[in-house]
């Protein structure tokens, strides 16, 4: 019976997270739940995850909570525990269940904000600002859409390769909610007719997409294993969960790994381009700007089975 | 009786605009207004002004509706009419009135969204997303802090002085909620011992502050009328409200007016530089890096004095 619901009829669910209710209460996302003063709103000053969820199972939420906890540090916002995040998501997830309603997946976002200045939401850091967790279905269209090789347009995104290293104050490696040059570039893209974006740094290196980590392989000759790289953390790039657990998985099956300073000639050169994400999970590139690239469905195939070990994840920053 | 209250003390008075309430609609700014899935709260995708209202009068009020609707047309977000916006700032001053707690000074805050996405607030694309107005009180100590010397830090924007030219989809130029580095940036000066910041381009620029606009003097020899300059807008920074009001009295004045790209040298070399800001107004700067700069409190005067006239402000951009 629960398969004869339309998952994209189904509602939202949302958590939020205080120090009264650190295990998480859930309220009616639909309902206004933040001041127009709370910093997350009119300043983009706070920090967010998205994860994804498979049968009730979240994939990769240790990965998602560190790189949270990595952004809690950059921007020095304060942040409930692991455990109240857990036990929130935990808590949306039954809702669903006991509502009869539980989507197949699941899109599952962390945010926390720097919350109302100069009012503290407690005295305690890691309950002084402004949390939830937003749960939403993930239609079957959008499940379908996945492994669709995309057009992709390479876009400067202004900062050189150094600038992360030299200037701390960017946040680069922070996944901030100041996200609207992000989603400009997505915008340009679209209206451009591409489907997605490739930043690439003021000195022409290989960053990251705007909602997304670049990843490309070099199939191994000669019986050799297949070679992965991905663009060096360095860069001021976020570190890709999704790049992170096919690393780990790809690791373990004898793969090789790299982390370049990559150029777009790199990209025209691999055997495929990927754009990973915890959404969209390995989305092949067939084309960059004018130039055809070879797509490879097996490939893709083993990616998505690599991804499906959810094994840790572990940067080499971390 | 009017001046017996604290004004620390008065709430503030918030308006909304939506298609039903174009003149605005008073609500309570301590209860929640935003949904957690409206995209300035979880993308900074919006857009805003702050402006100054002396005595229930806003000052720049079309300068800074015309830099609002400039950023609307940068980052594709649709708004009000201005008589919409001025509707609401007078509901909002008028509220402070019929409560006979008008402050002497108010912030003003105007804010407009991209709203929830997919589900535009209306089919018009002038209300088709989240839109309000936030009015609070200005303490005296905020007012008799205006004027003292500050020192500033020269802080490294990322950008180079090109950048805003070749890559739109930056919004540079736009003022938007994404304001997270612009906050980082501040912390980051008062964690090193200085009470503001001047960003530089990568190519050793000077841009603008996180919050305001460089202006810099060179007194008239020999009976010649003083220059001010301030950086040119092609750099991407914003165009300043406060700058082009000093520069339109200054004008009327027979003052020099000159835009240039400026290197932190020509900072040095200046007999007085100050950061302009509505709130704020003219700040002397004494102290960049650790040069000590020369300041006049007679210039700063003057400059207060070019804002009182309230003049129409005209930047080379618009």
């Amino acid at each position: 019976m629960a398969e004869h619901f339309r998952e994209d009829s189904v509602a939202a669910v949302a958590v939020r997270i205080d120090v009264e209710h650190p295990q998480g209460m859930i309220f009616d996302p639909h309902q206004p739940q933040l001041r127009v003063d709370d910093l997350g709103a009119v300043r983009g000053d706070g920090i967010f995850e998205t994860m994804n969820a498979v049968d009730g199972e979240v994939r990769k939420f240790q990965a998602h909570v560190d790189r949270l906890a990595r952004s809690a540090e950059l921007t020095g916002i304060g942040i409930p525990p692991t455990e109240s995040w857990r036990a929130a998501v935990d808590l949306g997830i039954e809702e669903y269940r006991t509502r009869g309603v539980l989507p197949e997946e699941l899109s599952i976002r962390l945010v926390a904000t720097r919350g109302v200045d100069g009012e503290p939401a407690s005295d305690d850091p890691a309950f002084a600002g402004t949390y939830w967790t937003l749960l939403t279905p993930i239609s079957p269209e959008m499940r379908a859409d996945r492994g669709k090789p995309i057009a992709v347009t390479l876009l400067d995104r202004g900062y050189d390769a150094r600038a992360a290293e030299r200037a701390p104050w960017l946040l680069l490696g922070a996944k901030t909610l100041s996200y609207a040059v992000n989603m400009a570039a997505l915008r340009h893209a679209k209206a451009t007719g591409f489907d997605d974006v490739i930043f690439t740094s003021s000195d022409g290196k290989v960053l990251e997409g705007p909602t997304s980590t670049v990843l490309l392989v070099h199939r191994g000759e000669d019986g050799q294993p297949p070679r992965l790289t991905t663009p060096e953390l360095e860069t001021g790039i976020l570190p890709g969960t999704t790049q992170g657990a096919i690393f780990a998985a790809a690791a373990e099956a004898g793969w090789e790994l790299g982390y370049g300073p990559l150029t777009p000639e790199e990209l025209y050169d691999a055997d495929h381009v990927w754009l990973c994400s915890s959404l969209r999970h390995a989305t092949p590139v067939a084309r960059i700007e004018d130039r055809e690239l070879e797509v490879d469905q097996e490939l893709t195939e083993k990616l998505t089975s690599f991804l499906k070990q959810d094994l840790p994840v572990n940067h080499p920053l971390n």
